[in-house]
Protein backbone atom coordinates (compact mmCIF):
# COMPACT_ATOMS: atom_id res chain seq x y z
CA UNK A 1 0.00 0.00 0.00
CA UNK A 2 2.10 2.87 -1.08
CA UNK A 3 -1.12 5.11 -1.14
CA UNK A 4 -4.07 5.11 1.22
CA UNK A 5 -7.43 4.89 -0.92
CA UNK A 6 -10.15 6.82 1.11
CA UNK A 7 -13.82 6.84 0.01
CA UNK A 8 -16.65 8.97 1.01
CA UNK A 9 -17.51 7.10 4.09
CA UNK A 10 -14.06 7.80 5.67
CA UNK A 11 -14.42 11.42 5.45
CA UNK A 12 -15.42 12.44 9.25
CA UNK A 13 -15.14 16.45 7.79
CA UNK A 14 -13.96 18.07 4.37
CA UNK A 15 -10.20 17.67 5.31
CA UNK A 16 -10.64 14.98 8.23
CA UNK A 17 -10.65 11.33 7.72
CA UNK A 18 -11.21 8.09 10.02
CA UNK A 19 -9.53 4.63 8.73
CA UNK A 20 -10.12 1.35 9.87
CA UNK A 21 -9.48 -2.27 8.69
CA UNK A 22 -6.75 -3.30 6.32
CA UNK A 23 -5.75 0.48 6.27
CA UNK A 24 -5.59 0.77 9.74
CA UNK A 25 -3.65 -2.60 9.97
CA UNK A 26 -0.89 -1.56 7.36
CA UNK A 27 -0.52 1.32 8.95
CA UNK A 28 0.33 0.16 12.33
CA UNK A 29 2.36 -3.17 10.88
CA UNK A 30 4.07 -2.32 8.14
CA UNK A 31 3.92 1.50 8.12
CA UNK A 32 4.57 1.58 12.04
CA UNK A 33 2.85 4.80 11.75
CA UNK A 34 2.30 7.07 14.61
CA UNK A 35 0.80 9.97 15.60
CA UNK A 36 1.97 13.17 13.39
CA UNK A 37 3.23 10.57 10.74
CA UNK A 38 2.29 11.81 7.13
CA UNK A 39 1.46 9.02 4.73
CA UNK A 40 0.30 9.43 1.08
CA UNK A 41 -3.99 9.11 1.20
CA UNK A 42 -5.60 9.59 -2.26
CA UNK A 43 -9.61 9.82 -2.83
CA UNK A 44 -11.30 7.51 -4.43
CA UNK A 45 -11.49 9.05 -8.05
CA UNK A 46 -10.13 12.41 -6.71
CA UNK A 47 -6.95 14.13 -5.96
CA UNK A 48 -3.93 12.20 -4.01
CA UNK A 49 -1.70 14.16 -1.27
CA UNK A 50 -1.39 13.21 1.95
CA UNK A 51 -2.86 13.01 5.59
CA UNK A 52 -0.86 13.42 8.83
CA UNK A 53 -1.89 10.94 11.83
CA UNK A 54 -3.77 13.01 14.45
CA UNK A 55 -4.37 10.11 16.87
CA UNK A 56 -4.23 6.25 16.23
CA UNK A 57 -5.91 3.54 18.11
CA UNK A 58 -7.21 0.21 18.50
CA UNK A 59 -10.00 0.54 16.01
CA UNK A 60 -9.52 3.77 14.48
CA UNK A 61 -6.84 6.18 13.06
CA UNK A 62 -7.94 9.88 12.41
CA UNK A 63 -5.72 11.81 9.95
CA UNK A 64 -5.96 15.60 8.21
CA UNK A 65 -5.90 15.55 4.99
CA UNK A 66 -4.26 17.65 2.16
CA UNK A 67 -5.42 16.78 -1.49
CA UNK A 68 -3.98 19.04 -4.02
CA UNK A 69 -2.09 16.05 -6.47
CA UNK A 70 -3.84 14.75 -9.82
CA UNK A 71 -4.05 11.12 -9.83
CA UNK A 72 -1.61 9.68 -12.79
CA UNK A 73 -3.21 9.85 -16.15
CA UNK A 74 -5.48 7.16 -17.09
CA UNK A 75 -4.39 5.01 -19.52
CA UNK A 76 -6.99 5.35 -23.00
CA UNK A 77 -7.02 1.24 -23.67
CA UNK A 78 -10.08 -1.09 -23.16
CA UNK A 79 -9.03 -3.92 -22.36
CA UNK A 80 -11.04 -7.08 -23.12
CA UNK A 81 -9.78 -10.25 -21.37
CA UNK A 82 -11.17 -13.69 -21.59
CA UNK A 83 -12.12 -14.95 -17.59
CA UNK A 84 -8.79 -16.17 -16.45
CA UNK A 85 -8.54 -18.90 -14.30
CA UNK A 86 -9.71 -17.79 -10.73
CA UNK A 87 -6.51 -18.32 -9.27
CA UNK A 88 -5.12 -15.99 -11.45
CA UNK A 89 -8.05 -13.10 -11.78
CA UNK A 90 -7.29 -11.71 -8.33
CA UNK A 91 -3.88 -10.82 -9.28
CA UNK A 92 -4.93 -9.90 -13.24
CA UNK A 93 -7.30 -7.51 -11.69
CA UNK A 94 -4.74 -5.77 -9.46
CA UNK A 95 -2.07 -5.72 -12.24
CA UNK A 96 -4.81 -4.14 -14.55
CA UNK A 97 -5.74 -1.68 -11.74
CA UNK A 98 -1.70 -0.64 -10.96
CA UNK A 99 -0.96 -0.27 -14.64
CA UNK A 100 -3.77 2.45 -15.22
CA UNK A 101 -6.24 0.30 -16.98
CA UNK A 102 -9.53 1.76 -16.48
CA UNK A 103 -11.93 0.36 -18.64
CA UNK A 104 -11.82 -3.53 -18.58
CA UNK A 105 -14.33 -6.38 -20.19
CA UNK A 106 -14.61 -9.90 -19.32
CA UNK A 107 -15.43 -12.10 -21.83
CA UNK A 108 -16.54 -15.86 -22.62
CA UNK A 109 -14.80 -17.71 -24.90
CA UNK A 110 -14.64 -21.39 -26.28
CA UNK A 111 -11.68 -22.20 -23.98
CA UNK A 112 -12.71 -20.09 -20.58
CA UNK A 113 -14.29 -23.05 -18.58
CA UNK A 114 -17.96 -22.85 -17.39
CA UNK A 115 -16.30 -23.47 -13.56
CA UNK A 116 -14.00 -19.85 -13.65
CA UNK A 117 -17.37 -17.64 -13.99
CA UNK A 118 -18.55 -19.05 -10.34
CA UNK A 119 -15.60 -17.61 -8.61
CA UNK A 120 -16.33 -15.56 -5.80
CA UNK A 121 -13.96 -12.77 -6.66
CA UNK A 122 -16.48 -11.72 -9.58
CA UNK A 123 -18.64 -10.56 -6.85
CA UNK A 124 -19.01 -6.29 -6.72
CA UNK A 125 -17.09 -6.00 -3.21
CA UNK A 126 -14.05 -8.44 -4.16
CA UNK A 127 -14.01 -6.29 -7.27
CA UNK A 128 -13.59 -3.28 -5.37
CA UNK A 129 -11.66 -4.96 -3.25
CA UNK A 130 -8.59 -6.06 -5.54
CA UNK A 131 -9.08 -3.07 -7.59
CA UNK A 132 -8.26 -1.05 -4.94
CA UNK A 133 -4.93 -3.37 -3.65
CA UNK A 134 -3.97 -2.36 -7.31
CA UNK A 135 -4.60 1.63 -7.15
CA UNK A 136 -3.10 1.25 -3.43
CA UNK A 137 0.40 -0.36 -4.85
CA UNK A 138 0.68 2.23 -7.93
CA UNK A 139 -0.76 5.72 -6.33
CA UNK A 140 -3.47 5.85 -8.15
CA UNK A 141 -7.43 7.04 -7.10
CA UNK A 142 -9.41 6.27 -10.40
CA UNK A 143 -11.45 3.43 -9.91
CA UNK A 144 -11.45 1.20 -12.96
CA UNK A 145 -15.09 -0.41 -14.48
CA UNK A 146 -15.44 -3.88 -14.69
CA UNK A 147 -17.98 -5.07 -17.57
CA UNK A 148 -18.74 -9.01 -17.18
CA UNK A 149 -20.07 -10.52 -20.46
CA UNK A 150 -21.01 -14.75 -20.32
CA UNK A 151 -21.55 -15.13 -23.59
CA UNK A 152 -18.94 -14.76 -26.35
CA UNK A 153 -21.32 -13.58 -29.71
CA UNK A 154 -23.79 -11.34 -28.67
CA UNK A 155 -20.61 -9.41 -27.13
CA UNK A 156 -18.64 -9.35 -30.13
CA UNK A 157 -21.35 -8.82 -32.88
CA UNK A 158 -23.48 -6.16 -30.62
CA UNK A 159 -21.32 -4.46 -28.40
CA UNK A 160 -17.64 -4.63 -29.57
CA UNK A 161 -18.07 -2.86 -32.70
CA UNK A 162 -19.47 0.52 -30.23
CA UNK A 163 -16.84 -0.50 -28.37
CA UNK A 164 -14.02 -0.39 -31.16
CA UNK A 165 -15.13 2.88 -32.86
CA UNK A 166 -12.38 5.86 -32.93
CA UNK A 167 -9.97 3.22 -31.19
CA UNK A 168 -7.57 0.91 -32.67
CA UNK A 169 -8.26 -2.51 -32.29
CA UNK A 170 -5.69 -5.37 -31.27
CA UNK A 171 -6.30 -8.84 -30.93
CA UNK A 172 -3.33 -10.63 -29.18
CA UNK A 173 -2.88 -14.07 -31.28
CA UNK A 174 -0.11 -15.91 -31.62
CA UNK A 175 -0.55 -17.09 -34.78
CA UNK A 176 -0.37 -13.43 -36.57
CA UNK A 177 2.60 -12.68 -38.44
CA UNK A 178 1.74 -8.94 -37.38
CA UNK A 179 4.24 -7.34 -34.04
CA UNK A 180 2.66 -5.73 -31.28
CA UNK A 181 2.72 -1.71 -32.39
CA UNK A 182 5.20 0.13 -29.94
CA UNK A 183 4.26 3.92 -29.17
CA UNK A 184 1.11 3.34 -30.02
CA UNK A 185 -0.36 6.15 -27.18
CA UNK A 186 -3.72 6.77 -28.36
CA UNK A 187 -7.22 5.55 -27.53
CA UNK A 188 -6.65 1.51 -28.10
CA UNK A 189 -9.16 -1.68 -27.49
CA UNK A 190 -7.11 -4.95 -26.86
CA UNK A 191 -8.61 -8.31 -27.03
CA UNK A 192 -6.02 -11.28 -25.02
CA UNK A 193 -7.06 -14.40 -25.16
CA UNK A 194 -7.94 -17.28 -22.54
CA UNK A 195 -5.07 -19.97 -21.48
CA UNK A 196 -4.41 -22.04 -24.81
CA UNK A 197 -5.83 -18.94 -26.92
CA UNK A 198 -9.13 -17.79 -28.69
CA UNK A 199 -10.10 -20.03 -31.65
CA UNK A 200 -9.70 -19.82 -34.91
CA UNK A 201 -13.72 -18.77 -34.67
CA UNK A 202 -13.42 -16.40 -32.32
CA UNK A 203 -10.07 -14.57 -33.92
CA UNK A 204 -12.37 -14.49 -36.94
CA UNK A 205 -15.37 -12.95 -35.27
CA UNK A 206 -13.09 -10.27 -33.55
CA UNK A 207 -11.29 -9.31 -36.93
CA UNK A 208 -14.75 -9.01 -38.43
CA UNK A 209 -15.62 -6.45 -35.61
CA UNK A 210 -12.49 -4.97 -37.07
CA UNK A 211 -9.88 -6.17 -34.63
CA UNK A 212 -5.95 -6.58 -35.89
CA UNK A 213 -4.03 -9.44 -34.82
CA UNK A 214 -0.69 -8.73 -33.11
CA UNK A 215 1.38 -11.25 -31.80
CA UNK A 216 3.65 -10.73 -28.91
CA UNK A 217 6.81 -12.45 -30.48
CA UNK A 218 7.84 -16.41 -30.09
CA UNK A 219 7.39 -16.61 -26.57
CA UNK A 220 3.68 -17.68 -25.28
CA UNK A 221 3.00 -15.29 -22.03
CA UNK A 222 0.62 -15.96 -19.44
CA UNK A 223 -2.59 -13.66 -19.70
CA UNK A 224 -0.89 -12.03 -16.21
CA UNK A 225 2.80 -11.42 -17.78
CA UNK A 226 0.88 -10.88 -21.16
CA UNK A 227 -1.00 -7.66 -19.74
CA UNK A 228 2.43 -5.69 -18.61
CA UNK A 229 3.92 -6.52 -21.76
CA UNK A 230 1.19 -5.56 -23.85
CA UNK A 231 0.66 -2.32 -21.91
CA UNK A 232 3.85 -1.08 -21.50
CA UNK A 233 4.87 -1.57 -25.25
CA UNK A 234 1.73 0.58 -26.53
CA UNK A 235 1.52 3.26 -23.91
CA UNK A 236 4.90 5.21 -22.92
CA UNK A 237 2.42 7.03 -20.27
CA UNK A 238 2.59 3.81 -18.42
CA UNK A 239 6.19 3.80 -17.80
CA UNK B 1 2.65 -26.47 -20.61
CA UNK B 2 3.14 -25.57 -23.65
CA UNK B 3 6.33 -27.38 -24.40
CA UNK B 4 7.22 -30.75 -22.91
CA UNK B 5 10.95 -29.82 -21.56
CA UNK B 6 13.17 -32.93 -21.60
CA UNK B 7 16.43 -33.08 -20.17
CA UNK B 8 18.93 -36.33 -20.58
CA UNK B 9 17.64 -38.29 -18.31
CA UNK B 10 14.82 -38.53 -20.26
CA UNK B 11 16.31 -40.08 -23.31
CA UNK B 12 16.17 -43.53 -24.23
CA UNK B 13 17.79 -43.40 -26.96
CA UNK B 14 18.48 -40.67 -29.78
CA UNK B 15 14.83 -40.17 -30.71
CA UNK B 16 13.21 -42.19 -28.23
CA UNK B 17 12.01 -40.05 -24.50
CA UNK B 18 10.12 -41.24 -21.42
CA UNK B 19 8.36 -38.80 -19.63
CA UNK B 20 7.05 -39.79 -16.12
CA UNK B 21 5.57 -37.39 -12.63
CA UNK B 22 4.27 -33.85 -13.73
CA UNK B 23 5.13 -33.77 -17.76
CA UNK B 24 3.36 -37.29 -17.76
CA UNK B 25 0.49 -36.08 -15.52
CA UNK B 26 -0.31 -32.77 -17.82
CA UNK B 27 -0.19 -34.99 -20.77
CA UNK B 28 -2.70 -37.04 -19.78
CA UNK B 29 -5.43 -34.69 -17.11
CA UNK B 30 -4.95 -30.96 -18.87
CA UNK B 31 -3.67 -32.24 -23.37
CA UNK B 32 -5.44 -35.32 -22.90
CA UNK B 33 -3.41 -36.98 -24.99
CA UNK B 34 -4.00 -39.89 -26.45
CA UNK B 35 -1.37 -43.00 -28.56
CA UNK B 36 -0.23 -41.15 -31.59
CA UNK B 37 -1.04 -37.98 -30.65
CA UNK B 38 2.53 -35.51 -31.43
CA UNK B 39 3.39 -32.65 -28.63
CA UNK B 40 5.90 -29.81 -28.57
CA UNK B 41 8.82 -31.00 -26.91
CA UNK B 42 12.52 -29.45 -26.49
CA UNK B 43 15.68 -30.97 -24.97
CA UNK B 44 17.02 -28.28 -22.25
CA UNK B 45 19.49 -26.07 -23.51
CA UNK B 46 18.98 -27.58 -27.24
CA UNK B 47 16.47 -27.75 -29.81
CA UNK B 48 12.78 -27.90 -29.90
CA UNK B 49 10.51 -29.95 -31.87
CA UNK B 50 7.65 -32.81 -31.60
CA UNK B 51 7.51 -35.69 -29.79
CA UNK B 52 4.61 -38.51 -30.83
CA UNK B 53 3.12 -40.89 -28.13
CA UNK B 54 4.14 -44.51 -29.14
CA UNK B 55 2.88 -45.65 -25.59
CA UNK B 56 1.30 -44.04 -22.64
CA UNK B 57 0.92 -46.25 -19.31
CA UNK B 58 0.01 -44.92 -15.48
CA UNK B 59 3.19 -44.57 -15.14
CA UNK B 60 5.14 -43.29 -18.26
CA UNK B 61 4.92 -42.10 -21.97
CA UNK B 62 7.22 -42.74 -24.40
CA UNK B 63 7.74 -40.63 -27.13
CA UNK B 64 9.44 -40.40 -30.63
CA UNK B 65 11.22 -36.98 -30.76
CA UNK B 66 12.07 -34.77 -33.79
CA UNK B 67 13.88 -31.84 -32.68
CA UNK B 68 14.66 -29.56 -35.35
CA UNK B 69 14.05 -26.03 -34.45
CA UNK B 70 15.99 -23.62 -32.18
CA UNK B 71 15.04 -22.28 -29.29
CA UNK B 72 13.66 -18.43 -29.16
CA UNK B 73 16.56 -16.16 -28.96
CA UNK B 74 17.78 -14.90 -25.56
CA UNK B 75 17.13 -11.62 -24.10
CA UNK B 76 20.98 -10.23 -23.82
CA UNK B 77 19.67 -8.88 -20.31
CA UNK B 78 21.79 -9.48 -17.28
CA UNK B 79 18.99 -8.91 -14.25
CA UNK B 80 19.64 -8.02 -11.05
CA UNK B 81 16.93 -8.70 -8.53
CA UNK B 82 16.50 -7.68 -4.82
CA UNK B 83 15.62 -10.69 -3.49
CA UNK B 84 11.60 -11.06 -3.46
CA UNK B 85 9.08 -12.14 -0.78
CA UNK B 86 9.01 -15.72 -0.75
CA UNK B 87 4.98 -15.58 -1.49
CA UNK B 88 5.72 -13.41 -4.78
CA UNK B 89 9.23 -15.16 -5.62
CA UNK B 90 8.19 -18.35 -7.35
CA UNK B 91 6.23 -15.95 -10.14
CA UNK B 92 9.04 -14.24 -10.59
CA UNK B 93 11.12 -16.95 -10.98
CA UNK B 94 8.64 -18.52 -13.50
CA UNK B 95 7.69 -14.78 -15.14
CA UNK B 96 11.57 -14.26 -15.87
CA UNK B 97 11.88 -17.82 -17.31
CA UNK B 98 9.33 -17.09 -19.84
CA UNK B 99 10.20 -13.57 -20.94
CA UNK B 100 13.58 -14.51 -22.05
CA UNK B 101 15.67 -13.78 -19.52
CA UNK B 102 18.87 -16.20 -19.11
CA UNK B 103 20.88 -14.60 -16.32
CA UNK B 104 19.63 -13.22 -13.09
CA UNK B 105 21.04 -12.00 -9.78
CA UNK B 106 19.29 -12.30 -6.70
CA UNK B 107 20.63 -9.77 -4.32
CA UNK B 108 20.29 -8.22 -0.81
CA UNK B 109 19.08 -5.11 -0.36
CA UNK B 110 18.59 -3.00 3.55
CA UNK B 111 14.31 -3.80 2.75
CA UNK B 112 15.06 -7.37 1.91
CA UNK B 113 14.26 -9.26 5.09
CA UNK B 114 16.59 -11.55 6.42
CA UNK B 115 14.04 -14.46 6.50
CA UNK B 116 13.48 -14.22 2.74
CA UNK B 117 16.71 -15.97 2.20
CA UNK B 118 15.02 -19.19 4.29
CA UNK B 119 12.53 -19.35 1.32
CA UNK B 120 12.57 -23.31 0.05
CA UNK B 121 12.16 -21.55 -3.47
CA UNK B 122 15.91 -21.11 -3.05
CA UNK B 123 17.02 -24.38 -3.32
CA UNK B 124 18.34 -25.73 -6.41
CA UNK B 125 15.63 -28.25 -7.51
CA UNK B 126 12.78 -25.66 -6.62
CA UNK B 127 14.86 -23.13 -9.07
CA UNK B 128 14.98 -25.57 -11.51
CA UNK B 129 11.46 -26.32 -11.11
CA UNK B 130 10.15 -23.16 -11.38
CA UNK B 131 12.46 -22.00 -14.28
CA UNK B 132 10.99 -24.95 -15.99
CA UNK B 133 7.76 -24.19 -15.42
CA UNK B 134 8.37 -20.57 -16.84
CA UNK B 135 10.61 -22.34 -19.98
CA UNK B 136 8.08 -24.29 -20.67
CA UNK B 137 4.73 -21.88 -20.92
CA UNK B 138 7.15 -19.73 -22.98
CA UNK B 139 8.06 -22.55 -25.37
CA UNK B 140 12.26 -22.18 -24.43
CA UNK B 141 14.24 -24.71 -23.56
CA UNK B 142 17.84 -22.31 -22.49
CA UNK B 143 17.75 -22.96 -18.79
CA UNK B 144 18.36 -19.59 -17.20
CA UNK B 145 21.20 -19.28 -14.84
CA UNK B 146 20.49 -17.75 -10.91
CA UNK B 147 23.00 -16.33 -8.75
CA UNK B 148 22.58 -15.77 -5.12
CA UNK B 149 24.34 -12.90 -3.31
CA UNK B 150 23.07 -12.17 0.16
CA UNK B 151 25.43 -9.36 1.02
CA UNK B 152 25.01 -6.26 -0.96
CA UNK B 153 28.04 -4.49 -0.86
CA UNK B 154 30.90 -6.91 -1.85
CA UNK B 155 28.73 -8.07 -4.49
CA UNK B 156 28.30 -3.79 -6.02
CA UNK B 157 31.65 -3.30 -5.41
CA UNK B 158 33.32 -6.59 -6.55
CA UNK B 159 31.47 -8.42 -8.83
CA UNK B 160 29.06 -5.49 -10.46
CA UNK B 161 31.47 -3.62 -12.50
CA UNK B 162 32.58 -7.00 -14.08
CA UNK B 163 29.35 -7.65 -15.03
CA UNK B 164 28.23 -4.24 -16.30
CA UNK B 165 31.17 -4.05 -18.88
CA UNK B 166 30.18 -3.95 -22.53
CA UNK B 167 26.23 -3.02 -21.35
CA UNK B 168 24.06 -0.41 -20.77
CA UNK B 169 23.26 -0.74 -16.90
CA UNK B 170 19.77 0.53 -15.49
CA UNK B 171 18.72 0.83 -12.30
CA UNK B 172 14.79 1.17 -12.10
CA UNK B 173 14.43 3.94 -9.18
CA UNK B 174 11.10 5.73 -9.44
CA UNK B 175 13.54 8.80 -7.99
CA UNK B 176 15.12 9.47 -11.12
CA UNK B 177 13.48 11.98 -13.64
CA UNK B 178 14.75 9.63 -16.60
CA UNK B 179 12.23 7.18 -18.12
CA UNK B 180 13.18 4.05 -19.23
CA UNK B 181 14.78 3.47 -22.78
CA UNK B 182 13.09 2.03 -24.93
CA UNK B 183 14.36 -0.14 -28.07
CA UNK B 184 17.46 -0.54 -26.65
CA UNK B 185 17.98 -3.90 -28.12
CA UNK B 186 21.63 -3.83 -26.96
CA UNK B 187 23.31 -5.80 -24.10
CA UNK B 188 21.65 -4.40 -21.03
CA UNK B 189 22.03 -4.88 -16.99
CA UNK B 190 18.96 -3.87 -15.41
CA UNK B 191 18.51 -3.76 -11.45
CA UNK B 192 15.52 -3.87 -9.42
CA UNK B 193 14.86 -3.14 -6.12
CA UNK B 194 12.59 -4.89 -3.55
CA UNK B 195 9.89 -3.60 -2.35
CA UNK B 196 10.08 -0.13 -0.66
CA UNK B 197 12.62 0.10 -3.60
CA UNK B 198 16.60 0.44 -3.07
CA UNK B 199 17.81 3.05 0.29
CA UNK B 200 19.61 6.21 -1.29
CA UNK B 201 22.86 4.75 -0.36
CA UNK B 202 22.48 1.73 -2.74
CA UNK B 203 21.24 3.48 -5.00
CA UNK B 204 24.18 5.99 -4.53
CA UNK B 205 26.63 2.50 -5.08
CA UNK B 206 24.61 1.16 -8.04
CA UNK B 207 25.19 4.39 -9.71
CA UNK B 208 29.06 4.15 -8.46
CA UNK B 209 28.72 1.09 -9.94
CA UNK B 210 27.73 2.51 -13.38
CA UNK B 211 23.78 1.91 -13.50
CA UNK B 212 21.93 5.27 -14.46
CA UNK B 213 18.22 5.45 -12.77
CA UNK B 214 15.39 4.92 -14.69
CA UNK B 215 12.08 5.45 -13.68
CA UNK B 216 8.87 3.89 -14.73
CA UNK B 217 6.39 6.74 -14.33
CA UNK B 218 4.08 7.78 -12.16
CA UNK B 219 2.75 4.17 -11.09
CA UNK B 220 4.99 2.14 -8.79
CA UNK B 221 4.60 -1.59 -10.09
CA UNK B 222 5.18 -4.36 -7.58
CA UNK B 223 8.20 -6.37 -8.67
CA UNK B 224 6.23 -9.15 -10.67
CA UNK B 225 5.24 -6.09 -13.32
CA UNK B 226 7.70 -4.37 -13.11
CA UNK B 227 10.08 -7.35 -14.52
CA UNK B 228 7.52 -7.63 -17.84
CA UNK B 229 6.96 -3.91 -18.02
CA UNK B 230 10.91 -2.84 -18.10
CA UNK B 231 12.05 -6.40 -20.46
CA UNK B 232 9.29 -5.17 -23.11
CA UNK B 233 10.56 -1.51 -23.04
CA UNK B 234 14.13 -2.59 -23.34
CA UNK B 235 13.83 -5.63 -26.29
CA UNK B 236 11.66 -5.65 -28.76
CA UNK B 237 12.69 -9.31 -29.22
CA UNK B 238 10.44 -10.27 -26.41
CA UNK B 239 7.38 -9.00 -28.03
Amino acid sequence: MNLALIGDDDFLSPERVRLTGRRLEHLKTVLRATTGDRIPVGRVNGLMGHGQILSLTESEAELAVTLDQPAPPPLPLTLVLAMPRPKMFRRVLQTCAALGVKDLWLINSYKVEKSFWQTPWLSDENLQENLTLGLEQAKDTLMPTVHIRKLFKPFVEDELPALIAGKQALVAHPGTDRPCPTHLNQPALLCIGPEGGFTPYEVGKLAEAGCQGVHLGPRILRVETAVPVLVSRLFDACV
